[in-house]
């Protein structure tokens, strides 16, 4: 099957895992935000290892380093959809970075897989 | 040592690691796909929380939830490598994304460590 | 809170982790250069699957194929620092590849969360 294709943004929020908001990790509550802000679908990923300027080296490497390891945040979406969501992640975002690329996506249904297109 | 330089192509698809293409996992027939295709390489990561558009939050730290978790392949090659291999991806997918973006790479040899460079 | 934003430069190093420089893992020294480097931050991902043109498929999959795993290193900083650390990063490196792309990057201070900006 064909997707649906257009430019869009690659929006990635990096982050310590052992960044706090109110009483839940940060990472969960952007996950929050990006969902109840309808975007189209966001993954997470749990770095091995990491630094950041003037901190010390994380890593699971070393038992006693292994906290504050980095999270990274992905999602795709269109500019409007980035542009919409990006002042309520800001509002939430202490000590990390949030970076945005532009690409070129095809997007995918969610169905099964069809029978042989006619076209 | 000094790789070859230039600008390629860098390939991402975005897939639930539950997705199933006959009786194997998709991911696994797409990594079939770009190996039989000779592309440079192929990198895969597994996310660690995710959710799209229509879909429950899935994430390891929820024993329930922790089906279906987002999968990553990236590809680095040449724009008419990635151009041959598109439509054999496009035939397997549905319901995730393929997305590429222009980058600079240095691509190194495999040979051990040279002796210092005459130049 | 509002970042401090910009154009910059992801930069990301793919190796094997069983790649070494003496008698170390080349990610462990890789680390180590871009933290004596002074740059802004550094993540390191590891994969669950990777081949490489001319070698076998590692996985996690299979216990006998998980050697050999992908390392991703991704640093985001100025083009400046990306292309003084570069150099050295050359010097160390075989059998991988280093690509470069721009990006827009919000950093954010790694204070507490302020009180309300007065502006």
């Amino acid at each position: 099957m064909r997707g649906i294709e257009g430019e869009q943004v690659l929006m990635r929020i990096i982050l310590s895992e052992s960044r706090r908001h109110d009483r839940e990790a940060l990472f969960t509550r952007l996950l929050d935000v990006l969902r109840e802000e309808g975007l189209a679908g966001a993954t997470m990923f749990k770095g091995v290892a990491g630094f950041s300027h003037d901190g010390p080296l994380h890593t699971t490497m070393i038992e006693v380093a292994a906290q504050g390891l980095p999270i990274v945040l992905e999602v795709v979406d269109t500019q409007e959809h980035i542009d919409r969501v990006l002042p309520k992640v800001d509002a939430l975002m202490s000590g990390g970075i949030v970076m945005t690329e532009r690409a070129r996506v095809i997007r995918y249904a969610q169905a099964p897989r069809p029978a042989a297109p006619s076209a």
